[in-house]
């Protein structure tokens, strides 16, 4: 066993973008478990949108990581050794272990330990981890699409986005996705069974949705905010749904820009915008990732992953979900399992 | 019985206020109802924000009153002459009656006769009229109060608001209104039983709401929009419900203004932002009626009116809805019954 714990830590909140003073890597001996505390080692780190937020000093569904912290994220660790009755060496857990290479703790909080269900381990960080489970719940519980409903998603090509295409269709109805590149959308159309994805980089992105939704747009999936959001809530019918996953386009500003004026479209269609934090759909997780699971295993659920290699990179990958340079479900490979 | 029957028109559409020559004043020959048509006279006009949104000529919840057409608008009507079987001359009935001294139609649409139970025939457009149900359904509905919670609402002196505010103290809310002068503010705290009223005009609106709000915003009652909405978007607690009932800050603006930055606090504060329009609950209506009676009757429910006498005065009167001059519920008195 490794005696020496590489980590990354929050060395400065930045105010904008990311830049290369905001992390900084160091080493720590790996801390043997108490009596109650597991041993883990990482195998997978997931990196997310989010994180974005949680290096922001502001009042937000969880705490800001602190400067000097460990980084958080979500990871795929195997237990090294364990002090507590259910867990035991080799186990495979989800948790939130942070960019860290070893994580020594009592299994609360988000520690699961995974099935063995002959899926990937980095399935457990994408198409049935938090990834899998925001776009279930934010789309089937916020968005209530019913059949035959005209849905939008933003990041259609993205972690989420491109599940929520997915379960979209599978439920009926008309997918519109918004993608950053020709190759992103011809996936999204071509292998993910989107009706029509709008390259919005290059699009004139108004004309081609209403054109793209000629029943204009009963539930929007969001995960961008800003200009798009606005011209989508300018399109939508009576009773339409607007899921707030995120708003990637907000996140790098130290300044807000102005909301959606279309805000008023609430009023005059009567209809509802409502963020979601996938975690308050935690007593309902093995109900989703029991479906994700089936569906994935009868090929009805795509996704591509994005796998960068060694911890030491974490830093600067974070930056290709900023700049649309992700193919698929950004995720670090920290280690091999034993 | 008059021949004649003055009617006020829609002339133009008004690019942002309402003008001279917004509407134009004219007669007719009062029209003798045919089999299955009722003859009205109309008794009372409710003058109301709505209407601006009516002559828009924009995709909205209703039709936009067509130029040339007699105003749409709320009425108490008596029956003059009844061909239908279930009205007689003398009954009492609200309906879209519309800007005219005389109604010829059948009985169809919002018609409702009204139960005699001894309260003033105001009250049907005011309190048990869509003033009442909108807050009824709009603030419990829309607003899903809890006992304990903070409950803001704009315009809490308005027709609408002052009703919210009440029903909100009678669930056990924090009530904390905006109003636009201090003699209003006075009026929604000593009589309508508000913790705390702001004079929007004069206060820090921002710092005077942080001071009466230390448990932050739980549900926000919103007639006005702009940069009060924006505000306290960015004071709401997890799971915070906002009902936008209106949005009269941008009724009279050709261009709409920026939309609120702080929509974002529905994704970290996981809240919903809801419209709603009082006629989706119709088959509720008798529900609401009968418990807003009852508070009206127990004297729970004060409400006040600004009845302006004469129909041709009423192009005039509307102006009051948004220079705030209004002292309650506008109401224009046509003719008294018979």
């Amino acid at each position: 066993m490794a005696d020496s714990n590489l980590q990354i830590r929050l060395q400065e909140r930045p105010t904008a973008e990311i830049t290369d003073s905001t992390f900084v890597a160091g080493e720590e001996p790996v801390q043997p478990p108490k009596d109650g505390e597991v041993l883990l080692r990482t195998l997978y780190l997931s990196l997310d949108p989010a994180m974005r937020g949680w290096i922001r000093d502001a009042d937000s569904y969880v705490e800001p990581v602190g400067v000097g912290d460990v980084m958080r994220g979500g990871t795929v660790c195997e237990v090294v050794e364990s002090k507590h009755g259910e867990f035991a060496a080799g186990d495979k857990v989800f948790c939130l272990g942070g960019w860290q290479q070893y994580v020594t703790a009592k299994p609360e909080g988000f520690m699961r330990k995974l099935p063995d269900v002959g899926l990937p381990l980095t399935d457990f960080l994408s198409v049935l981890g938090i990834t899998g489970l925001t776009a279930y719940f934010g789309f089937l519980d916020v968005g209530e699409p019913k059949e035959g409903d005209t849905v939008v998603v933003s990041t259609a090509a993205g972690a989420v986005g491109s599940i929520v295409c997915q379960i979209a269709k599978l439920k009926g109805c008309r997918v519109v996705g918004l993608a950053g590149s020709d190759e992103k959308c011809s996936w999204v159309t071509n292998e993910l069974g989107a009706d029509v994805c709008i390259n919005y980089k290059t699009a004139n992105i108004a004309a081609e949705l209403r054109a793209a939704c000629p029943d204009k747009v009963d539930v929007y999936f969001d995960n961008v905010g800003g200009e798009i959001l606005n011209t989508v809530l300018g399109m939508i019918n009576v009773g339409a749904r607007i899921s707030i996953c995120g708003a990637i386009t907000q996140y790098n500003k130290s300044e807000p820009t102005p909301g959606p004026a279309n805000y008023i479209s609430l009023l005059t269609k009567r209809s509802r915008m409502q963020g979601f934090i996938v975690t308050d759909f935690l007593p309902r997780f093995d109900e989703a990732i029991t479906q994700l699971a089936q569906w994935k295993m009868e090929g009805k659920l795509k996704h591509r992953e994005d796998v960068v290699d060694g911890l030491e990179n974490a830093p600067k990958a974070i930056h290709k979900l900023f700049d649309g340079s992700n193919k698929g479900k950004l995720i670090v490979k920290v280690a091999d399992p034993s």
